[in-house]
């Protein structure tokens, strides 16, 4: 009989997976008070769009308005994405290591997602479970451990050194492989470091995989922002043996950041994907990827955005970060690490040198309440020592905000 | 020592989680021999917008459009959506039971997410993780069990029984029950029977959920979508007592499936959903829901779009019912359902009367092959006795499609 189940109460509790998956930003920033606005200059947010001083190419809109004009693109795409979108992400980034045998990637080869973020999930789900673990940069970008949280997979964490330009520690990384491990993730350019690695270290962490026999998820989401005279090497240019996942996105790129549109590119050597592959597929059933207007906007996109649009970012972001490092070294108190991409630097705060401040958030707060100056704490990142800049205010805002810090740590240094 | 953990070889298998990810329309379909494309007429595809005659009200495209030239809205939004967008919902589809203390749904009680799929996959991993059960209507959407499959919770399915109108067997619904249930979920007015509830079933269906103490999931996606004289009731306008997350999206209402644009709204009641709020909130984090431009234009969406429009679309689906209907119960071997509403309905394959086809299977390959029209096998939504009709289709195809499925029954029955 079914009423042998009756329950006598209501007992609905959200489920572990859902009530374990923790954003450490807001967990952290949550606890911040965070003043007035008018005076505020915020320098926290990882949002290009925020200041509107940086805008999109009109390549970005005039493509999704044909697309939407022409009323055709109203419907259901296949799971994986667009063809078409496809196609041009393929031909975009294909990046087949000199010399090899390894074809370049196919539209086969990529899966549209909710945003870089939806990418990440599906990397993550498709490769560990809960009880596995993966290795993650530290600092890094807050979302892998949010992801790894929801999953219940263990976030294992390698360091990344700021006296080498934030560089790997290969060797303590190689420490964090347990017979548990599944993947090692790579952020290149690097949120929140701003750093970008070099081929020579790429390989590197290469042979680390490969040694390891682990694949490696590379967030390249910043790949076409790096100052003058950095090269960036896509992480799959470089090894015809260790599979890569690669994920991107237009939001960083292209300045568009709602609008929830990235993609995993699957880098397969020697048929060791061939499983990921299939999973990937499944996964890509379940919410049918992104916005259609914009997917079939992104062959025109990528055609009609003139290189003039990613220099006069990059250049723009350089200058920024010119500003900030000049600004800074001045500051008593502080170091700064040169940033050489992506849309972020990092301040070492010298708490020796500082009386009555003693953690990062300490920091943070007392910089808002006395100078309303709203950076990020490190620990956001797992790196307490430091604070996050973010690069995309306009000039007069990040002039006003670096000369509030450096009278804040004047009058708070020994 | 790391050496330690070298693996030898590499094993990089996909997770189980993505593996068992399965849409049981494309297991049968890709069995399906589709031919030649210039006679075939698909009734098969649940996209509203194949054939090009439906189209989105000038409104969505309208607002759309003013939205991506304001320019203002590609950043990231707040990751349970727009509070614009979230007002405008709430205020739309507020409910609280006549009489009662519920207070109307407001901004807070709506989550955002990548299509109503994002949001059912949202719904299921909130309130039930791998070992528990949900039960599921039969025949129903395949795409709750897709999502199921992934979380790894049982579906237990609870019959509608086409004799009456595809009512639920609601004594046989509470024998599913088990202690490991944790939601019931209904779809109404349904995919794939085309049905609609009347306010007196939903109430038994809600008498079953309140004795045994559990949530309800109620899909309403095609919630303005009914035939004329059959009123719609919203889950949530009928009980003070059973708390419900009612799903709903733009898709079908609006004809826009591609943007991917959902929700959810939890209607609490008496705080039993403190902490699936809370859990739907983190998930949110996840992948931070649905494209910017048309979140933002929602509000105008809701408010511009004629009446006519609405009623238009019903009436040109209707009047699709009736001529399949029609040309359907004249068929030799076929027991029409009359459908009341969303976009199919459900035809019956009287096996008895036909010579040498004895699955809805052999039935769909053999008028693919001689008739060129295609419906989707009842398999793809438990229901093998059956075949789906999709409403959508241009009146003249519909009438050809209904003709050939005559002289196709013709032929093959006794
Ligand atoms: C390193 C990195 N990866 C991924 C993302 C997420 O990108 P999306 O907005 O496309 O989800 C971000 C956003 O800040 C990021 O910094
Ligand atoms: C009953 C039902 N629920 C949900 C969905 C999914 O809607 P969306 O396209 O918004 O994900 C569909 C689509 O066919 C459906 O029929």
């Amino acid at each position: 009989m079914a009423a042998a189940f009756y329950e006598s109460e209501w007992r609905i509790t959200g489920c572990k997976s859902a009530l374990r998956t923790v954003n450490p930003i807001r967990r952290i920033v949550d606890h911040l008070h965070i003043p007035d606005k008018s005076k505020l200059i915020p320098l926290s947010i990882g949002d290009p769009t925020v200041f509107g001083n940086l805008k999109p190419p009109d390549a970005v809109n005039n493509a999704v308005e044909r697309v939407l004009k022409a009323g055709k693109s109203n419907g259901y795409l296949p799971s994986t994405g667009s063809v078409a979108a496809r196609t041009a992400i393929a031909a975009r980034f294909s990046c087949a290591p000199h010399g090899s045998s390894n074809s370049p990637i196919s539209a086969e080869d990529v899966v549209i997602a909710s945003g870089c973020s939806g990418a990440l999930e599906m990397c993550l789900k498709v490769l560990a479970k809960e009880g596995d673990n993966v290795l993650l940069p530290k600092p890094g970008f807050s979302l892998y451990e949010t992801i790894c949280g929801h999953i219940g997979v263990e976030c294992r964490f390698y360091d990344l050194l700021p006296s080498r330009s934030w560089e790997c520690d290969l060797q303590q990384m190689e420490k964090q492989i347990t017979p548990k491990t599944r993947a090692i993730l790579v952020n290149n350019p690097s949120n929140p470091c701003g750093s970008v690695f070099s081929e020579e270290h790429l390989r590197l962490i290469l042979a680390v995989a490969e040694r390891n026999k682990l694949p490696i998820i590379s967030d390249e989401i910043y790949e076409t922002i790096t100052f003058q005279g950095v090269p960036f090497s896509p992480m799959a240019s470089l090894s015809t043996e260790v599979p890569i996942l690669t994920v991107g996105g237009l939001a960083k790129q292209f300045l568009v950041p709602g609008w929830r549109v990235g993609w995993i590119m699957i880098h397969d050597r020697k048929d060791r994907f061939v499983s990921v592959r299939d999973g990937l597929a499944r996964l890509a059933t379940l919410i049918l990827g992104a916005n259609s207007l914009v997917q079939e906007a992104i062959p025109e996109i990528f055609e009609e955005t003139p290189d003039s649009f990613y220099s006069g970012l990059n250049s723009t972001l350089e200058t920024n970060a010119s500003i900030c490092v000049r600004a800074l070294k001045e500051a008593k108190g502080l170091k700064v690490v040169e940033p050489q991409g992506a849309m972020y630097m990092m301040v070492e705060i010298l708490f020796d040198q500082f009386d009555g401040i003693s953690t990062d958030l300490e920091f943070c707060q007392k910089l808002l309440d006395d100078e309303f100056v709203f950076v990020l704490p490190g620990s956001c990142f797992r790196a307490e020592k430091f604070f996050r800049i973010v690069l995309c205010p306009p000039e007069d805002k990040l002039i006003t905000a670096c000369e509030r810090i450096k009278k804040f740590c004047e009058s708070h240094t020994k």
